[in-house]
């Protein structure tokens, strides 16, 4: 398991997120696969926070990033029509993973909060290699 | 088929959407499915532009909005990490129904074409029912 | 628009569907846009009961199918954990696209009727291209 | 965290799914939230071969099944067209839960394992009720 590193915490990054139908379920409530879909858009506008677009590193630097692993917890359900907020911080860099703490919230209540672990990997070979150095670098710059 | 009603129409209105991983296949675009989701959160949101929530209206009004009928033209594939613009006009209205003409762009140029009939339905019996009158009033104000 | 071409009119296939939550939104109904999923696995389970496997296509003979328009209508809905049969078959065939008439039914009755045209790309340029002599000859034999 | 309950255990139970283009992301594989889904097919066809249906549950005996926390990990990437087999054993019950260990595997070569803990809800308040007696005792019959 990934041990926190403190060089690579930085301020959280949160990025809102409307309920729609296609994200709902008969149940009434937000489908449980759907909190995945939306951690991974806050992954990927805070990625492009930090100047890097997935499809410009893959193209450029030859490496996507995967997810390696989720622990999901679903706390409350969220609605259709609701404002969510999902949040996220870096727990732990190493060479070639970033591990993600992330939360869903609806005004300031947890819905879900999850662990995720990204890995970046070759595009080609799909093998992990070290995250390019211009993103290492922006993701913890000391 | 629904005739045009001119004092339906106004001006358009335009939504912003950003290509994630979720909305791709592996063809490498956006896989032709997730227009439909584009197409409604759009109308979804021109909605709430005009002061009216799908969830409300139906806890409220007991009414539903459902897709009827759609015509859906793909011209040009989108890909990940691009920024669309959905845009919607009225075409037509009528008692219980809207018709909708929507278009997909990505810099001014037209990637999908639509034409999409919904309407109005009592939330329980799923049947029929005029648009409430507040929201009738708001989309044509004549 | 596509004439219909009577040598490559076949005789109907049908597969069937498991409505699941992952299909179905908070107004207790499957989703519209599940349906267009539904038509394409039957697209596809059609194509493999000819003999052949998109992926194959891809990597074999360089050519992907996409969806060029979909014309659908929502006749009634379907619900969570009902058993569905989709069916197709060939409107019409030209060089390089493919006219499908689909019906999704429960029990007989008609739930959704979609025209649905595929064109036959270069899978590198997304360039359409004819589709390839095996699979033609497999499609309309005469 | 739930403790394995041994009279709860069963022979384990497959379910196959095939790999369509709407599991897939523009990475080339399958997409991640997509084995959430294909996990879920798999608990609730186990479900329906004890001989109850969900939506049977919900409308006779009240009770929905919500997913109240799942582990996921991603071994190696599934491809379009794939035949996978998702597998599943019940790791403990209790009275208003059920730990499901599951993986996803193809050609017996594992690509995702998951525990997910689903918990028994009231259909309306969505708080938790205990496994209704005839489930629950198709569940573990001793």
């Amino acid at each position: 398991m990934q041990r926190p590193n403190p060089t690579a915490e930085r301020a959280g990054f949160a990025w809102p997120i409307r309920v729609y139908y296609e994200d709902t379920d008969a149940g009434g409530v937000v489908y449980h696969a759907s909190y995945l879909r939306f951690l991974e858009r806050a992954r990927t506008e805070w990625l492009r926070s930090c100047g890097f677009d997935q499809d410009v590193l893959r193209r450029e630097a030859g490496v996507i990033f995967a997810v390696r692993s989720a622990k999901l917890e679903f706390l409350r359900p969220a609605r259709l029509d609701e404002a969510l907020c999902v949040e996220l911080r870096i727990a732990a860099r190493r060479g070639a993973s970033l591990l993600f703490d992330q939360t869903v919230q609806r005004s300031g209540q947890l819905l879900c909060r999850a662990e995720v672990l990204v890995v970046c990997l070759d595009s080609e070979s799909l093998r992990p290699r070290p995250i390019p150095m211009p993103l290492a670098a922006a993701i913890a710059p000391d």
